[in-house]
């Protein structure tokens, strides 16, 4: 049978990964796909540079739309990124009958109901396992290794610029914005990092990974972003005395009891204390992890490199044969986009965040004076927020104001909102209190 | 569409759980794979406890030839075990055309080869996720997931009751005996429990994941099968003060130096070093974990429930989801039983276990006197095998011999074994010496 052919959209960092990892393990990838698959057009506005990556032998043009009109190409790799012209090639690509292999989160995350629902139109597949966790198959396990459970929750280390950014900050006791200029010297982080250190993209591939979980349409705008910005030295290593460690989560909790008993899905990306003894705790540097929870299943982790040209790459060439194996499915019994049938998406409404239920770790900067702890007690306790540990320092020689700090049990979130007011109002409490949401994982 | 009919041979622990799960979580499952999937047969000897079990609505039947003789049944889950019975039953619904759903290891690891060619012959599935690691998604991630890589090596803790026993004469310093009757007491092990404490059980699993890993038929007969009946407390403590765990891995390797440069595969099953900062160093108790290192992807690691009814009835639906959304398929591209098409299996032998490659841990008992530690090293070094470490404890008060503890770099066991004989024969080594094998999986 003659090779599956796949045009290339963008060669760039993962672009080159991929035409460099079908070529070098091109006889071991055909001896499980049953069928080679070559990459025998790219399109890249760097004609001249991508000529250099891929060499001889593929055909290489500035126009994208040369690609997706070419009668022969079976698959077209969407590796351009962003919403815009990323956009319109999908679209047309599907139009043209091609089946889409993507690693644009964004791009799904905001516009795939639009994209799914034209690809099953057409009777094609479009495939995204490297818009997650780079080469971690953990869109696989969300969409067919798990599919007899009931996900109660996901939480993912999903994003290795700001994990790398946090490691090193606990390691080295520095300030973000020290370890922000090291990451992006060292290709950690890029020149303008908003979308990763803001968590927007962590945000972006949360919302995905809540779709797959819950069967409920992508909704990137409903969605809580928090990022790394704010966070100081000072609340990591406290978190740590305590047994904790502070990690950029995204995490997506089917809330049963929420919405007045109609259920809602809690969908939100914020830096979060996890105990210190759970495995995503220890994954450092730019690796993710993701975990889930299962009804049937228990806890499962997924762990690998969330980034980077070939790992990445893994994730692209999966798809890849995914499609070469499966494309003589009948479509209505293929794996659908959202794992769940297209038809079967639930209207489960995602919680605001006043509506979220979290454990919190608060720092209070207060007078070191008699009955300060008292009236801050008293205002958890007529919130009916209970604490689970306190920690008072001793005041440093010569200060007269000291920290404490609290971790609460799971509450509302709009009840500690209206509680830390309260508390910021006190006279004997000093300066903004610091709140950080808190997840057992257990 | 009418529901996918399945029988269910054997409901004891698993499939009693495979039953509730299916039923509770029937409407997610039917929204997933765009069909019911109901148990409408089962067949177990025990008829009146079946019946308890599935209640009106399911028809029992002692006799699981009848469920194989249904002509309505799509399905057959294999859940009775073992070598014998099983295998004739798999090979019969097989034969009637039915696909197979296992959680079988021993039986596939044994025969898989000539029943996946029989399931070939008759273009039907046999699909074993339940087989490995309960519900961790492995087989899937080997099979489709990680697809794009040449996978170098994998190492998995696919043994729940060793980890729970190496896990708890880590905690409480027992030793194996004291630990085990414990572990039987608490049901995390067997009362029979030689498959899992003589690593048989491991090795089954390995060299399903073998054959996966590095399309090569499945070989158990060629496993090297260590368990931790040997292992002490002492070692367990030695190994942590430098830095190491015990686990039981179950490891597959491809060595492309091995076998005059022609290239095998390494099989083992035995009690390991591994560094404690390693992620899977720290999984502990009856957890799974499995490390797969891909040329393009680096180090995954895949975590959670080996066993237990519910966490491997997980499984088992994801395969019966699988076939139900996959069974339209041309049967030349369904996703190959062991990954790999049938026709392009490799003959790479595996490796005798002299030819192994790996860092050793050596314990040696010797006389506290002059010239000892001369003569040990001068062996090491004649034979090639260079020191990593070496730590010797003071004599305890009032005796005259002590404790040296050796880490050695990589090396090959031959070479390791010839000088261990040697040393043993030096009259200043008074005990027999205990040699573990140590993996930095890095």
């Amino acid at each position: 049978m003659k090779p599956i052919q796949v045009g290339l959209l963008g060669i760039g960092t993962v672009g080159s990964g991929t035409f460099a990892v079908l070529k070098r393990n091109q006889e071991e990838i055909r001896r499980r796909a049953g069928r080679g698959i070559e990459i025998t057009m790219v399109a890249d506005l760097n004609v001249e540079r991508a000529r250099e990556i891929v060499g001889e032998g593929t055909q290489v043009v500035a126009d994208a739309r040369a690609v997706i009109a070419n009668p022969d190409i079976d698959i077209v790799i969407e590796l351009i990124g962003g919403y815009g012209i990323a956009k319109a090639l999908v679209l047309e690509a599907i139009a043209a009958g091609k089946h889409v292999v993507t690693a644009n989160k964004a791009l799904l995350a905001v516009h795939g109901t639009e994209i799914f629902a034209a690809a099953r139109e057409k009777g094609v597949m479009v495939a995204f396992e490297a818009a997650v966790a780079g080469g971690i198959p953990i869109i696989k396990a969300l969409r067919e290794g798990l599919t007899a459970n009931q996900v109660q929750w996901l939480a993912g280390i999903i994003n290795g610029t700001t994990n790398f950014i946090l490691s090193e900050m606990r390691d080295k006791g520095l300030d973000f914005a020290v370890v922000l200029k090291e990451a992006q010297r060292l290709g950690y982080a890029e020149a303008d990092p908003t979308f990763d250190i803001e968590g927007v993209d962590a945000a972006h591939k949360a919302t995905l990974m809540s779709a797959l979980a819950f069967g409920i349409p992508v909704q990137f705008d409903k969605a809580h972003v928090e990022g790394i910005t704010q966070l100081s030295a000072t609340d990591i290593r406290y978190a740590e005395q305590l047994g904790y460690r502070i990690k950029l989560l995204g995490i997506a909790k089917r809330r049963d009891d929420a919405n007045e008993g109609k259920g809602g899905i809690e969908l939100r990306v914020h830096p979060t204390l996890v105990p210190s003894k759970r495995l995503i705790a220890n994954v450092e540097g730019a690796m993710n992890a993701v975990m889930v929870q299962g009804d049937a299943v228990g806890t499962t982790l997924y762990y690998g490199k969330g980034a980077g040209s070939e790992p990445t790459a893994s994730a692209v060439i999966a798809d890849l044969v995914d499609i070469t194996r499966l494309h003589t499915a009948d479509p209505d019994h293929r794996v659908p986009h959202l794992a769940f049938q297209p038809d079967e998406l639930h209207a489960t409404p995602i919680l605001p965040i006043d509506a979220v239920r979290t454990a919190f770790y608060l720092r209070l900067r207060v007078a070191d004076q008699k009955g300060v702890l008292a009236a801050i007690t008293r205002i958890l306790a007529e919130a009916d927020i209970s604490i689970d540990a306190l920690l008072q320092r001793e005041s440093a020689e010569g200060e007269n104001q000291t920290d404490v700090i609290i971790l609460t049990h799971d509450t509302v979130e709009g009840d500690m909102r209206a509680a830390i007011a309260r508390m910021q109002a006190l006279p004997t409490v000093l300066a903004p209190i610091v709140s950080l949401r808190k997840e057992e994982l257990a």
